[in-house]
């Protein structure tokens, strides 16, 4: 069988990361979903549980997807499931750099992990979980960018985050 | 079982090709290496059968490997031959983008097939076809960026080339 | 009046330029879409005056929009009609590479010339010229890049190549 | 009439802005220079009623420009002014990628807003402001980077925040 | 005498550093390595004195380097030290764009010095500070990244943080 | 005596050229400009000749240049004339896409030779070799791109070219 980790902060899931799920499944004969706990110096909206969560809701309908999250390098966490691929999506150029980088470095770490790149549709380049962020805090319409049930967290997230400013 | 299809013009095949070749084998079950018979504008030095002939010879040891030629849309070979998946590597930026349209153009051409795209390893990244023809005309050394057999050929066919030229 | 010019090959015109071309018009008072007559080394599958009345005929609904052909320097045929804004379209990253030499240059050339640059959208994006050029030349279906009067040019024009190539 | 909106942080003002700002007048009938309150994630050294203050100074001299200050999604205040152009500068390939991701998320929330982007005259590559504000910190001369006042204003605030430090 | 100054925040210094350091000692007579003192919005794991110490270490054995620290504008630095030219890394498409801004901003602030760039080696493309920081940090092997007396310093300061944690 | 080897096509000189000749010898003892006899793809429209004319009619009033032609690989020719420093300038992102190739390429052809990269002053960035023969062959003024005895040379090859096409 061959398990493919897709790993990420999904804060928030958003259609392209549904995309790429969707897609791996018809590659891959598991994908497991693995949410970062404590992605450093990111604006965290919403805790683990949280995103673990809103993720088991979005894919409860893509059959072979499992939702976990995890710690430490993302190398260890990819062999500590028994995996050997690691799946990455890639929208635009600064992405692409990251990846290069990332991927190098785990060929150093981890030679026996094979890193996966797919691209994105051209129906998601505009969405990445800060557009989503910033818009939704902005009172902007994100219903195309993520679930509904995303966007009914997002935004009970912000009125909460404003009515604690006293706004 | 999941057959996928690495294509390409391999005028020659190097180092790089090989190292797609067997990181592809750990995660696909089969892999049709497709060598593309009339790239346009390219300077081919190796006629389709005399790259077929390198490939197969480079691949020998590689278990489910096949190697074909094909013309026509990359796409339509795909589904030819019973394939979903397509295999791309990339090396450095100007791949990311020639692979980020031809991603976009092939979704809707032929939605049904993934475009999957592996990052070369670092120590192929100086590696291309071009650099190999360029520095093997030059009288260089390419023995370290390709296989024995197509150093062989090279030396031949640009030995062959000077004499007609008269030099 | 601000007119403005929207030079190009259109080899062919396009549902990208078609998309710009309605973009300016909303902008500017008048758009002047200039055929450049001989690009230098570009494969010109139709005339100049093929491809003035293919454009004529996708522009003919759009108001303000006139079709011409030039020859030279593009910044003396802005100035020539009188216009001093050059419109011009970004798909991708070498395209922003290719116009930031240009807007350098004409600066320098022509300083009370104004570059303007429009992003494509996204549906465009897969979308040039020479893409659908090579999927046509291919037998591939371009019908959802092109207006449909350029997709029977184009197949037309392909039918012959390969009669005359006795295929 | 054709009103453009220029947005930004303006965290100062420098000779980029204005260069824009000039050419912008050139092509629109009304170019409205509009001050983001509180860019989130950016070191603030003036507050919003200075940096308005600051580029009033600076474009008193330019005809049809109006200053203003605003909160919210951008393309939001666009339509609450009764303007459907929005304008942007471009520098280097960060900034083509950035706009890029603007263009097509704003393509998606305001469809009617047409997006335009300059390219930086060769003279002002090198500003940003955030350079302005690193070398002006350290004790730099920004003198041509920035117009007359905004330079006082940067010495005697960092004046005052050493003085502060007790440095 | 031609002097160089290579500037760097050395937090903390790795392999890629030391193979510009010894590069760059077989093209000039003497090079200064410039360790910047606080360099703004970045995490220092060492002070001043920890990165300099780690760098005597690392460059003991190669003749003609000399450590130093130091603040304020990097350029007026290297007037400071006698010397006129600016050595700089490269080992992505990102610091191209760094390098470019800066490079013409140096042009300006002191057109005297001349800035160098050195294209890292291929086995050092995967390389950072801040990769061997997150790596270090999340418990990985860095060994191959850093100097042996690097690494055990980096082990012990990251234990000390996690007990300082309370984990 | 430390010998830089700054090698090209010098299709023409330009601008841009000399300012990185005038550069590099203040860096290094001795500089050999090396025109590249054949280089293949290009239009060449003065012979190596006249090319070799161009070039030291342009430096002769820089102490320490010295001027060359050769054929070959460019790390055999280094090596041959007792250098062991490659210069190159860079003046855009594709320009460090293609160096970044080339210095991997290098360092495994030839690891004693130490290449290394100017990046352009703001005033070059809009010039190559390339524009330079795309606007004088349109008519258009090159003056300020070129020295004087090149603009005379480029005008009256196109005027013969031009002659010569019976137009």
């Amino acid at each position: 069988m061959r398990r493919a980790v897709f790993p990420g902060s999904f804060n928030p899931v958003h259609m392209g990361h549904l995309d790429i799920i969707k897609r791996a499944v018809r590659v891959f004969d598991e994908v497991v979903v693995a949410v970062y706990e404590n992605p450093p110096g990111k604006q965290i909206i919403f805790d683990t549980h949280e995103r673990v969560a809103l993720l088991e809701e979005a894919v409860k309908d893509i059959p072979h997807v499992v939702v976990a999250s995890y710690r430490g390098l993302t190398v260890d966490y990819v062999t500590a499931v028994d995996a050997f691929i690691l799946i990455r999506g890639m929208r635009v150029f600064s992405d692409f750099e990251f990846e290069f980088r990332m991927a190098l470095a785990n060929q150093r770490l981890a030679p026996h992990i094979e890193m996966i790149n797919f691209i994105t549709g051209e129906q998601f380049i505009h969405i990445s979980s800060s557009t989503v962020r910033e818009i939704a805090m902005l009172g902007g319409d994100v219903s195309t960018m993520v679930p509904p049930h995303v966007n009914r967290a997002l935004r009970e997230r912000f009125a909460q985050l404003q009515a604690e400013d006293g706004i």
